[in-house]
């Protein structure tokens, strides 16, 4: 089953620099191979659903093993079965109702 | 390792009267016999990382087979190294707050 | 606008424990004449949109003036015209469902 | 108080093509003059507290009168007061921890 991911990791009790712990979020869904794209407030992922969520709980035991004692993550997920799409097709699909009008 | 997951879950395409598939869900959790309470807006859960997020994505199946096309799904998912901490904790710790003021 | 909440703030720069921040808000909430309840992972709220919003954004002055530097909320809000529906309502309709089968 | 906010609306009871909605609200924070970046799953918000969430409350009005019968929105809001921070400055942080790896 294909998931559509935003995912937002806040690590608690590192202080407020959050980024390292961000980056290495990043390097752990890139060398999972998932599509990824990076935005302000977190990350939207494309991939089969156990291989995306292995890959948020490896985030969830690194950023411990960083020293991080607590964290909490919001995961937005959709799923659906009527049609493929893609990240681009997302944003592509409001743009395009932007465009016509 | 051990989650305290909150779950909201938003069948989208089968109109406006979405509790079949919460209670749907909830079968599903008491039978992967993860501690839950249900409250307005959602599940609380509190179970290993693994048990808990193959009971979601066994959610997803599921009210996909009662017929909803797509389904977007609000995870807020808690981990911590420093202390364990159950679901009747994190309630606790805040009312005993509220009673000593 | 009736609008129900569920509210997460996560309070970021002061540490593991949360509980007096959330304490906080939940006397704002309550004094802001709020119909609340306090679950594992947030706070159900019902209220009109003005008002509930009005007490999320004292909530944050509060935890700033309490030293946070740093705060990230999560809110999930819904609204609908087609009926009246209240946070035990939102129970009831799940808990009616799962008696029945 | 300014706020970043990540927007996430999902009118319930309208199908599964939610694009013309998102599209709609999409005109409605770009009307009311905020600083917003469309991503795949919700849009980045940037703006002074009062003025984003009115813009939320109109959304919610619109998408009614657009004739969904109901909405859940999930909104994640950060706020600071250590320093000032833009949506690019929130991308920009973390691209410069994994470029210096």
């Amino acid at each position: 089953m294909k998931v559509i991911v935003d995912l937002c990791i806040i690590p608690i009790g590192v202080g407020v620099s959050l980024s390292p712990y961000i980056a290495a979020c990043e390097k752990i869904l890139s060398e999972a191979q998932l599509k990824t794209q990076l935005h302000a407030n977190g990350t939207n992922i494309e991939g089969e659903w156990e291989e995306v969520f292995a890959a948020i709980k490896r985030c969830h035991e690194v950023i411990h093993e960083m020293g991080a004692p607590r964290i909490t993550t919001i995961v937005r997920c959709g799923t659906r079965v009527d049609r493929d799409q893609s990240l681009e097709d997302k944003i592509r699909s409001v743009q395009a109702r932007l465009t016509k009008e």
